[in-house]
């Protein structure tokens, strides 16, 4: 709970109609911060935002209520930190700088508007991390609460790090926490909504700085944000390079919170290392005499593209996919 | 009806679950063109789009299903023009070219993946008018449909148009329909649905050529996308500016079509003229000198920032605000 929120006085609860699309539009901004490179931020058609070397790196994800995030199990500033971490993640997976975000925001009339305060003070606090500040947005009516947020980046002169890159006799390398947001989600299913790990559902901690570094210091040759799943992220990965991906599954960083729930849940963790989305880890190809400080957890191969392991495949590794059940 | 649309056979209605989410984003990917400036297209984790100034121009808008549109009265391929539309006008109104849309899409999983084809025609076929293209998106299954665009653009070395620039002595004048899509709307709801106003409710025909014109040879020194109605967005130019604005009523352009709906309804044209929002025109300031071939309808003032009349305003000149009845 933070200290800063404004509270209603008396327990009367303000909604969104109460103050109407503007004066909604008004609390959230005056809780946003200052980004550097922002020309024109929120209040006009649209923002002007400064990316030096006249390319504009963005991407655009949808958290939807009851399929990305439960108000029961999430507070709206959860919501915020997630909201902007996924996406921010996508710019870094490119090697880029993030500087700005966009919000759209659907939502009930009678959400009440501290909600949106909330949710405002997460995405800012989330962009403070990098730098980046929000600086346009849309508020609408609706039947469920949908945040649909784009980032931008400036890539400072370097090239993209694309999906596209890894070669033959590359090692994949992975900076950042895997499994635990899966974790997390699992445990919360079953009712552990008190351990420590269901926090990494409800707000990822994304290795920003180790995207970076990855792209600067160790040359990456593919990058990718780990959303659906490290098996499946990698796949794209292949997919899109051209090569095979192998991976030694006892090479695969396991926290120790993941050994504990997993006895609790009675499975085996290296399935949400393996399979689990939402940590926004960051999986990398870097060449053969690059030695990054990360768990290095295969290598790429020529040949057909796809996922193989050198030893046992964890059960579930095969990720997650919208629409599928 | 689009003639390159494919069609199930045999009447079996293939939905987004059955081909997954992947496979319904391959599907969409097919229908969208190449943009000029496209570095990094659909399928990474960002798509990286040439701003060769250094600026980027970025704005988000939603459209949501039963707020925005409804399946039963427009088309796929409407809500994808519009969704495009409203938001590449945005762009068009800083007098900055549009280059790019990123397009987040919720829907229930039961939807028609056709449905999703066609919206991509339609946001595909509404790029084409300013050389743009869909460069990214995200698909996430939710109970309703939600369309979330974000617009790029850039400014080739211009001064974006805001909304703070009117000076007293400015004209006001406006390019594009004013009215038409909210007396199309008026007629749905009456159950005139074969009216050919019904269409600008739909599909918005946007004047993007007459904004920059505005912008490079006419000098405007504020502009705004008229999407809550032309009194409720002078009003933010007013604001913005610090200044008052006067209009006459008798100068408003009311084209015929609306004299005819307004018969048929029983109401003032002029209330939507004045009121109605989602056609998309844009409202202009221009200095004193500067002669655009477009309906002056008022002219800026020193004082306290308000929208005034100089003759009566027109009854329901107030616009549209989300979350107000």
């Amino acid at each position: 709970v933070r200290p800063d929120r404004i509270r209603p006085k008396g327990g009367v609860v303000i909604s969104v109609s109460d103050v109407g699309e503007f004066g909604a539009i008004a609390r959230v901004v005056a809780r946003l911060g200052q980004g550097r490179g922002v020309l024109v931020g929120p209040g006009d058609d649209a923002a002007v935002v400064a990316v030096p070397d006249g390319r504009v790196v963005a991407s655009t994800d949808l958290l939807v209520e009851g399929r990305h995030f439960r108000r029961d199990w999430s507070s709206a500033y959860d919501v915020g930190r997630k909201a902007a971490a996924q996406n921010l993640a996508d710019i870094s997976a490119m090697g880029a700088n993030p500087v700005g975000l966009l919000v759209g925001l659907a939502c009930p009339a009678d959400l009440p508007v501290e909600w949106l305060e909330e949710l405002a003070d997460g995405l800012r606090d989330e962009c403070d991390l990098v730098g980046a500040a929000v600086v346009g947005g849309d508020l609408s009516a609706g039947d469920c609460v949908v945040v649909a947020v784009t980032a931008l980046g400036e890539l400072a002169g370097r090239a993209p790090v694309t999906r596209a890159g890894a070669r033959p006799g590359d090692l994949v390398v992975v900076a950042g926490g895997l499994g635990l947001a899966a974790a997390g989600l699992d445990l919360l299913l079953a009712g552990h909504s008190e351990q420590p790990l269901a926090d990494a559902h409800r707000r990822p901690a994304v290795a920003y700085q180790d995207a970076m570094r990855l792209a600067v210091d160790y040359a990456a040759t593919s990058m990718i944000d780990v959303s659906d799943g490290l098996v499946a992220d990698l796949g794209h990965v292949a997919a899109a390079s051209g090569v095979r991906i192998e991976l030694t599954a006892s090479d695969l960083p396991v926290d120790p919170r993941l050994e504990a729930a997993a006895q609790l849940l009675g499975t085996d963790p290296r399935s949400w290392v393996a399979g689990g989305g939402d940590d926004h880890a960051f999986a990398a190809t870097v060449p053969p005499g690059s030695s990054p400080p990360y768990p290095v957890v295969g290598r790429v191969l020529a040949g057909g593209p796809g996922v193989v392991f050198s030893d046992a495949q964890p059960p579930g590794a095969a990720g997650h996919q919208h629409f599928r059940s």
